[in-house]
């Protein structure tokens, strides 16, 4: 087994939360690639500073062998050129152009009201260690403590239901956002909605939302895969 | 010439600037097709009733010797599988899934913004017999008058520019939606953009953004087609 991620995680290491690496760990899949998932926190910076020429160092981090990528979407990238004889992540270039709209349409608009909604349940989660350090960069980020920002969730999860207006007409006509099947942009848009499901209790999608429909259909995936994980 | 198509039209046959006619107005010239648009007005609905089994009827309608399509997106199809050997608008499945993607965000997201900008230029340059309708079914839509619905286009206009985040990251990082060459996506994105350039003053892009970079290439296309019609 050569293909290691590093993979941020929660006090219980078995809680895996972070949106860009649900990304790689779908896309790993997709692959049909075996790896490993190494539990990685905020405040490990050391660990993977050397694969950074600068601050600040993320997670995912990938290795393969010899060759380290960084960023979510350069591993998708080095994924589907170093293994062109898996399954394909984009379905050529107009596909990973599709992707990379989906990518920015992801973390320009439902990445804030996910995080006005499970922010607060994020912190409780983590390791004790990385407490402080989560309070502080996203109070300063947000402008508001923790528990302002999440004081009503029923109205930002209202006001996200109409943010997601443009995915729920497409997957009322298709499966998933990439046709038929899943390909990396669902992924990339997935992983938002897992970071939700599995630090969070509260449920961003409302029961009847034909997008839950598409999440069921994701964590259906590869046997269950994403469904086998905790959820909160 | 075999190909016509019925295009909204203001008081000045001239004023051609219906979202949805300029995408099929841009796919037409994609496809290197001739083609003759007919100005239409909303009231002249029995002109398009025989083509449309229930109302309302709508346009653009485009004929094709003997045959009849209606909806700019099912015109899209149609011309992409009549005309197979023009170049592609789609560059293949996932291509088009992408256009979705991109019409269903332009119309859940862009379009209602731009009508609280452009709502009542319109009205002042249609036809005088299409006003009273206009007017009503507007205002009944909207929950509002026409004069209050763009009461605040400055404010307006800088909710729009935060809509716009995900299209403005990728026309950074390449010239058009579709990559480095334009397709339908980037037409029924520019459809918007071009009603609104066609029927007001009121510039909804601002000056530095490069969302208004995308435009001028749009513009461009084609021998600077779509620049050379009509702006008020």
């Amino acid at each position: 087994m050569s293909i290691r991620m590093y993979d941020l995680a929660g006090a219980d290491p078995a809680l895996r939360f972070s949106p860009y690496c649900w990304r790689t760990r779908m896309a790993l899949k997709h692959k049909q690639l075996e790896f490993e998932a190494l539990p990685w926190r905020f405040t490990d910076t050391a660990t993977i500073a050397p694969y950074y020429a600068e601050s600040p160092a993320r997670v995912p981090v990938l290795t393969d062998g010899e060759v380290a990528v960084t960023d979510s979407w350069n591993i998708a990238e080095y994924l589907e050129e170093a293994y062109p004889g898996q399954p394909s992540l984009f379905d050529g270039g107009a596909g990973k152009r599709h992707a990379r709209f989906l990518k920015h349409w992801t973390e320009t608009t439902l990445h804030l009201p996910i995080t006005r909604m499970v922010v607060l349940d994020i912190h409780d989660h983590l390791h004790e260690k990385d407490r402080a350090y989560f309070r502080a960069s996203r109070e300063q980020r947000l402008g508001m403590t923790l528990e302002e920002a999440v004081a009503d969730r029923a109205a930002t999860r209202t006001a996200f239901a109409r943010t997601l207006a443009p995915m729920r007409h497409v997957v009322k006509e298709q499966p998933f956002l990439s046709g038929e099947a899943p390909a990396y942009g669902d992924y990339v848009v997935f992983g938002a909605f897992q970071w939700a499901r599995t630090i969070s209790a509260f449920d961003i999608v409302a029961a009847d939302d034909p997008v839950g429909a598409w999440r069921e259909r994701m964590l259906g995936l590869f046997d269950g895969y994403a469904a086998g994980f905790p959820a909160a």
